[in-house]
């Protein structure tokens, strides 16, 4: 893997380890100060602006009973200073499959989006080296 | 607007209208031919690589049944030669929300990545200026 796939996994794992953690300061700051930002909670409308973004996870994050999440199989793309990373989210009783966006300013990456949902797959371990092209089950699309 | 933003809604437009006329052709080419490409549709896992996502298109479009769908409330958010939208897909049954990323190479965007997932909200459109920054009902994180 190259330099630039390894710090934008780190950015990845930053953002959930702020979640993880609770801690509203660190998911404030793994969020970009520079760039326009938007975040789709699960279910939830599609919110822009990093104030609204950032309070949103101050909402969630301080719920007496926050979610936990271990991120699973990410996998990051690169497109200059611009990257996506897709991953799994374990929550334990369930599991979520989410886009994560990240642009990079002065060397370091930010996240500018974020959109989890649910996933059928239990695991993101596919039994074969490639998934199934047919998704799994309905789809809406 | 200015033209970047409007040639990102076009590109992003230009998936749907493939996607409603049920054009596996069209299809394969919104999608970048130069870039690693991914797709998670809706409770489905992340399929990574062209081939693959191509595919999965073409299996869906070509259902009896595929569902007709009808963008909303397309937001562009620019990072230079990247660019997500956020916009909220009506199937007339039903409302999901996605992101789609697209990147720039000779002048020309094409989708990098797309995903969608069931949206609570039945319409994009707010009663208030700002959507509320606590995601409706109940949520995962």
């Amino acid at each position: 893997m190259d330099d630039d796939a390894t710090a934008v996994l780190a950015a990845n794992q930053a953002f959930y380890d702020a979640f993880s953690a609770g801690d509203a300061e660190a998911m404030a700051r793994v969020w970009s100060r520079t760039e326009p930002v938007a975040c789709i909670h699960p279910g939830g409308p599609a919110l822009h602006g990093r104030e609204l973004v950032v309070e949103s996870w101050r909402h969630i994050l301080g719920a007496a009973e926050h979610p936990t999440v271990r991120c699973r199989g990410a996998q990051a793309h690169l497109l200059g200073d611009t990257a996506f990373v897709t991953c799994y989210e374990d929550l334990g009783g369930g599991v979520l499959v989410a886009t994560n966006v990240f642009a990079r300013r002065n060397g370091a990456w930010h996240l500018v989006h974020h959109q989890a949902g649910p996933a059928m797959l239990p695991s993101p371990r596919p039994a074969r080296p490639t998934p199934d092209p047919k998704p799994p089950g309905r789809v809406l699309h």
